[in-house]
């Protein structure tokens, strides 16, 4: 079995972002030589989602405009009990919930094996700071 | 490290349904002939789920007029930008997140190990059409 | 290719509770001899979840208002078919969605390869009574 671990990092000069990092990915795959096996791509951070969903921006709006709905941003202590930590960012914890945290892929003859439209996000919840998504690759 | 790739094709004649799916990986597991590993099983399209819960009809109900209230129909583009493209299916990306796009399960002496009332379920949220999961087994 | 697999048992005295798993899933890594692989860990039941987020008592507070809050605890046969099983745990299975079944995770040098702040919890959303997690290392 080969295994291969890397990690990427970002750094999103906004609250909420979905940034597209299939190509990193596929990179990563590619260059493991690993013709059959599975992909795990995760956020290594409780405020940061990796998912699959659609390259599309109108999407990407809704889905920031339908997590504030389900998990709006609020800085009170008084409506968000974690942010008496001297945090603002529990709705952040809340929306990565509804996101996931990571990935599990496919990987047949050396690629990911994908549908026509999945494409890999890391969806940021609150940024503007230095965060690290980890790719391990296990197979043969 | 032996691999196994297959793929299902659904076409579920209405735009939402959740379909028992584990008589379909308990046969591929079983032919894998693998006896510790792991299964990944995943929708390969961006608007359909595979999750594990209950096959129990009352819940199945629950969950689509929960998802609906979560995460509501609406063909008008002003509601959701997705739907500026021409589709209409905004909603259903959005329920997907809820329910997940994959499920990785433990392959322990040759079945799938599982809980007394764990079942790999399909969910559709765009239906109507032909859509594929992918079951990919590992191990040894 | 080495597999371990391991079943802890829980039995909360509420109905809703989070509980840092970790150091049982890194003691069952450790054991395991695996330097480079994956470990799954799931609930076995399906009004339970394991999720990686933060060990801060006022964020688990938190999570609980907001999932009563999305998928309200009501007996009401009316409310939820489930309930007319003559269970009244149909919020459980809704909140299990939000929160998720399963965690993979990368092991690396031996060990589970977490950013600062990840962490393991078992989420049980229907206790008072004995409910497993399933733990699955496989690797090298």
């Amino acid at each position: 079995m080969k295994s291969v671990t890397e990690y990427l990092t970002f750094n999103i000069d906004s609250k909420m972002a979905f940034m597209n990092i299939t190509p990193q990915v596929e990179d990563i795959v590619r260059q493991s030589g690993v013709r059959e096996g599975l992909v795990l791509c995760n956020s290594m951070h409780i405020t940061a989602s990796v998912f699959i969903n659609d390259d599309e921006a109108g999407l990407h709006h809704d889905f920031g405009a339908w997590l504030e709905r389900l998990a709006p941003f609020n800085p009170d202590p008084n409506v968000y009990h974690h942010n008496r930590t001297g945090e603002d960012n529990a709705d952040a914890h809340l929306k990565r919930q509804i996101m996931g945290r990571e990935v599990v892929a496919a990987i047949t003859k050396g690629k990911l094996d994908f549908g026509p439209w999945e494409q890999i996000f890391y969806g940021e919840f609150d940024g503007r700071r230095a965060k690290r998504v980890l790719v391990k690759v296990i197979g043969e």
